[in-house]
């Protein structure tokens, strides 16, 4: 929910399973909340790829005959990656779904990706100059550039050739990428050297899983093993199976500094997700408590914003005593699946989505909690029904700091402009935009006490950015196109 | 949620509306949780009645080309009825959907019907015998069994053979009913007399509403007058919209006693649903008070099953002082829409709708509220959920009493088998079964301080039928079948 | 193809056949061209009766799933009726597709009709008032008539209930009905006592087989045997299969006179169709010597209008002595189960239906041929063809009488008012409208020359309706409905 | 129909018509019977190329909203091409279907194509190893190779990339084609310089219209010009549509032979379609009649395959004097459209397909005129239906040659293996195959007679290839693949 942040992508990769699109699908399933928008599997048998891809939620696009191994299936095979997306760059249209497909002289190899890269428009410009007229891109997505740099390579097999690709000295990919790469023999599971997006490896009997989040691992009866280091190569096929640990790591780029994004904790991941070892909803709580602590006020409940700021209101109330009592109803039959008859009626739906108990509310002083604000649009519709169940006083509280500065490293915010933070300047411009009665937002010095002071991308609040975003200062990056 | 309860019906009238389809589709949409198998819309227009129901959600079921009045919209009108349905009658099957249309030779007439008869089937052999062979049901609903007694009428007009219909000596409807009823001029709405299903009247600007929840009136815009009366009939036409109240009110049968549905409150409605005038959210804390009281132990964390019990268990947290902490995680992802493509499917996809944080419950001792245990099943997979998440002790509460009777009023146990609590007796059998380390009801008593003495249907915990189900003694119920 | 005329009904049924429903299928494939608007197949296998319909053609409507017996097949069974029809009575809806299942005190019967009654209005009406307000028709159609008519009958068994239908003395069925029933244990095969409409009865192996025309058993490589005898009813059951020739035959009603439609063998059936024991084609190339003989011009060449008019245009050739010459061209991809964007491009859609070869008609002088002129107005279109195509004389042959009288026994031209030989009276009138240079009809002297004095049904010609038309006198008959 | 030869692909462009989509749908409409495996359409409004491509035939694929220009219409725009196919080279699959939109520096252009390369495989290889990896071909059409040379030219702008990627010394285009490209800006219609497959030109008002067959102008209420030339290149844009002609031609290649398809008169085109000025229709006529005089037999009647065999059985009937007499009865319901429930069904549809009218050939000789035999399976079923049906003897008679040489220019027999008459040897032997008393195929000298001696490709009968097919000596000819 948040605040108008769509959420960016979702990886799942297994090897050596005999169900391994259907595994891909009960584990892109589980990781249905980091995109909405489409989805996709790509399988292979050892002869050749497979994959389908649709616009819409997981159990939309897939069904029982998409797995029927050996009858004619469409996803045959022993190895599949899982994706699901919300588009950040290219366009929101299905060519753009991923697991995207792209042939190389050494056959064709699918590619799941999570995070942007920072000099995707460079590189391709790059590429296509050396045959004018005659290299084309399918998608517009950064996702397939890095497709194109390995389908450059004259290396002789897959693994020399992504080796090849992300360590030619001028032209390789940098910025945020987890990486998911399947041939008709192996699976290639890479991380980003700054670690941004989340990435975990772990195995199911003898098969080899690699997904997002922890919770991919759970539905699927697995357990990680630990998460993908910073800069590292796994490769995982038939030998490497029958060895310890089933997989084998090479250490593609050397990684300086790890920036983990804290984003992903405060708003973007399941509660049970686990940033750093520690469990997300656990992080939440804390923010909570500071929260009560850094901007307090006397006030007579405490409510979420479900479900996002469920575990910050839990806290705050803790820490100041106030009662806790969950003021919004939220329902689950508004899905963004459903077309509504009139343009108006999505007024309608937000209202059945999420609304107040008014005899909770009413002539009571009472305090909101949030993950964040980042584009405020929907912030200030529901404060509002607050105020139009009857609340006497309304103090929002954020569980992080103002989000000042645009992400080039995988979230939908990537221009200064669309930042209310950013537009509005002071706290107390952004509290007259949303219309509570005080605002909070937690400090980047008590969010990092909590999560460690090290190995953070906290870019967007600091403008700090741990990759230099070249596209987007070469003036290069148009919103949503590669 | 519950514990395998489905809901039963939910009902929406309009009159006097330019967009009474639309108005009509957002009520029902509001009103999605009171069913979710079928929907349907009927309407006028002045000329003739239009229907469309659908199995499925109100947003799958209706889309724009429904709406446009005017231009050929299959739902044209200026009055038209809702209806969301569970089947508990009849098959669940489209035939079976409602508003049900049945023909007269006073012309077409929609019916909506929230509540179950309790003597549709010996009403039904009396009528077809009337002409051996020629006269077929076209539902197996008892809703169609109301249609067929106005249809015998030889009144005049369809107010009086509404009268007729219902103040037959020897063969009337009995048992539980809210019902709306269209035909090309009026909507008539009608509760019974023992008022066991919620019905409201109200308005907005001239045209008149009828809803089951307060809710489907807010999200219009509306507010209501009040409730239906019990055995009232409320007459909606183009006169009586240019007068005040804007409907005329005719006292169709003598009420001698109040018996509404407290189930309705314990676990059904939406916690913005209003019982004798009560918030539903504010009650269930209150048995969350009282189930503190009643059945104590220690603990390090109150959890609620969401969303069901999350106000019971806030409640069971300030009255016990243990801390309140949400444990299970609930995806919006899942929804009963989606098809999986195995069998074994369905035990991945409930992981994935319900899952605990094994972060927060490890090594704990954990209280777990819920709002009822009806057939047992769903109760024990969620207290295996925290087991398998490392909880210490697991201590189950209800905030309601045992479930040891069906309910002949609408709900969907109407058989002594299917209850767990009828099947193992003991309070301390059930606590085997679902697994848990203790297990306390709400007491009857308690409920009723809380609830008010009077007025109350308390049929599926002790057994007192304030009307008698002839059918069910006569052996002519079949489940499902009318 | 004819002039606007649209076919009426085929029958196919099959008792004591593994694949039931799927030989009815490719019998009902077979006679496609007597109805193209909606079809359907009904079933039993001992226990209930399955139906489906739909509007479009057979292979349309039906597919795979549907004939897999035994695999949740929805049409199971060892016995089935299929339907092809274009509404005569009733309207175009699927609601009025057959088979038709009506429910009966001895359980679902399935229905499929063939011809129109007469009295079909007044018998529904007389039924309605047995239990006012109660009893409803699902349908428009009179084949439903029939079937509540067998409905009303107190017999224990369902053959002597269709006795009791046919020989209630004063409210009996009328007109022409070639009938195909089935419940769950026999099949009933019954033709007026007029014959009005084909119906052939036969066997395969020990299955028995009846359908409206010959070419529905060859395709299953089954032949018939003869044809129903006026006013004779079959019985096939598990009984009657054992013994030989594998029926019962009943002479359910006296037959005072033959009277079978011509107008099947001029326009509606396949040439390789049989009418009182001749085939159609050879009818159809004499009726092309005759009118060679009564209206004979100079001209260059004699062309048909594709396909009907072939045979009549090879035999006024061979009987003139002039050049026969194909000049339109028909394509085979223009249907009825095309929509067109838009309405224009009816026309267009016709030119690409049927064009003329320019170079074989300019400065030509043409005589063309067709089987009938009902509403004239494609004849008008047709004609102008070839006067665009540089044709220097357009002589009009028809190869039956003026249509000057509706028809009430199963053809869809039931008012005078559409027929342009009534509207224009003379012939001369009539050719000045369709645009040629000459117009003859033939005779119906010579028609009954050719297809024999007696057995007739000449209604449309001449206005002696065998059976009177009692619905269409008492001005109870509505177009297109019943 | 002929014997079993597929189609290859119908051609329509438009320049200058406000409904230009729509008029390239009734267009390609008109030429269906070129192509019934794929279609699609391509317009331009001047900003952008737009396309809709399908499996199916034309109204199948395309609906009313794909034409509402300026309402959102996919297709807007005042110039555009449609496309009719059965794939020759590359899959029957939608990848596969055109016009074929190609990215070019120069913008996106839409080829639309008739004919086959005889280089495509060598052209491919070497535009491939211009940047090795990097260069990838989203079809394996031959089309798309000529997109792509033109796509390699450096030129300004896109006549001279034409001109150029023609006119390349070594690696330039050979074979078969008759082409159509449009850009934002103009529309070109090239002819090879043998002129192997039909390319008319024309006008309608100010609008340019190039069609395959003139019935495509017909439907338009257009004419066409002429043929365009071997070797030209005609240029479409606004300026020219405000000259005369309304187009600039410019001589591309020159022609040293022309050698046109004359399968297309004997079997392919419609009987209105015209070769060297002359109607096929009556082409065919004089093909029955020189048959009749060289392979004359005594016998009864003369029948056709229908449509195919239509007119030269009227021929051989005129010649010999035995009586015409349709003995065939073609079916208009039974299409490809249709999937039948079991695989055993396609022999009953064949039966419902094309069915014999036992009456009129029992105890008779019959002669039966057929256009080809190619293959050689469908001719023998053929002649078994008459067998069943009673003939004392079957003649069959072809008019042409035996098919003896594969074709390279664009039908869908390019193996020598497939051709009955190169695996049979001696027409003796495959009379004894398709189990005919007698067979007699029109000779080639009695064809070119016809035809005329010149301009002639007969590479089907004799083996004279006018151009080298490269590829295929090459072995680099894979059946469907390029």
């Amino acid at each position: 929910m948040g605040d108008g942040v769509k959420e960016a992508c979702g990886l799942f990769g297994v090897f050596g399973d005999p169900s391994a699109a259907h595994t891909a699908y009960l584990g892109s399933y589980a990781q249905q909340h980091r995109g909405m928008e489409s989805c996709g599997i790509s399988s292979t048998d050892g002869h050749q790829i497979y994959v389908k891809t649709g616009m819409g939620l997981v159990p939309e696009v897939f069904s029982k005959k998409d797995f029927a191994n050996g009858n004619g299936s469409p996803l045959e095979g022993y190895a599949a990656l899982g994706h699901v997306r919300y588009s950040t760059t290219g366009d929101s249209s299905i060519k753009n779904a991923q697991p995207l497909v792209v042939p190389t002289l050494l056959g064709e190899i699918a590619l799941a990706h999570n995070g942007n890269l920072t000099n995707a428009v460079g590189l391709k410009e790059k590429l296509m100059s050396m045959a004018p007229g005659l290299i084309n891109f399918a998608t517009t997505t950064d996702s397939e550039v890095i497709g194109k740099l390995i389908a450059r390579s004259q290396a002789d097999n897959l693994e020399e050739a992504i080796i090849d690709a992300f360590s030619h000295p001028k032209d390789t990919a940098k910025g945020a990428y987890s990486l998911l790469i399947l041939n008709k023999d192996a699976m290639y599971v890479i991380r980003d050297p700054n670690a941004f997006r989340p990435l975990f490896i772990g195995r199911k009997g003898k098969s080899v899983i690699a997904a997002s989040e922890p919770f991919a691992f759970t539905v699927n009866d697995a357990t990680y093993d630990r998460e993908v280091k910073p800069g590292e190569l796994i490769v995982v096929n038939k030998d490497t199976m029958n060895s310890d640990p089933g997989y084998r790591s090479i250490q593609l780029l050397k990684s300086s500094s790890i920036t983990q994004c804290v984003f992903e904790g405060v708003y973007y991941a399941r509660p049970d997700h686990v940033i750093k070892g520690v469990s997300v909803s656990k992080m939440r709580l804390k923010f909570g408590h500071r929260l009560a602590q850094e901007y307090p006020v006397g006030a007579d409940i405490v409510t979420p914003i479900p479900d996002s700021g469920n575990f910050a209101a839990v806290g705050y109330s803790e820490e100041s005593g106030i009662r806790y009592m969950p003021a919004y109803v939220r329902s689950h039959h508004v899905g963004r699946t459903f077309m509504l008859p009139h343009q108006s009626d999505r007024e309608v739906a937000a209202k059945i989505k999420l609304a107040v108990i008014p005899e909770l509310v009413k002539d009571k002083r009472v305090i909101v909690v949030d993950d964040s604000i980042v584009r405020g649009t929907t912030s200030k519709n529901r404060i509002q029904l607050l105020w139009d169940a009857g609340a006497k006083e309304v103090h929002l509280r954020i569980s992080c700091p103002p989000t000042r500065h645009p992400c080039f490293y995988g979230f939908d915010f990537s221009t200064y402009e669309e930042l209310i933070a950013h537009r509005k300047g002071e706290v107390e411009e952004i509290r007259k935009h949303v219309g509570a009665t005080t605002l909070g937002y937690l400090s980047l010095e008590g969010m990092l006490e909590i999560v460690g002071k090290d190995g953070n991308c906290t870019a967007c609040w600091d403008g700090n950015y741990p990759v230099d975003p070249e596209d987007f200062k070469a003036g290069r990056l148009k919103k949503g196109k590669c």
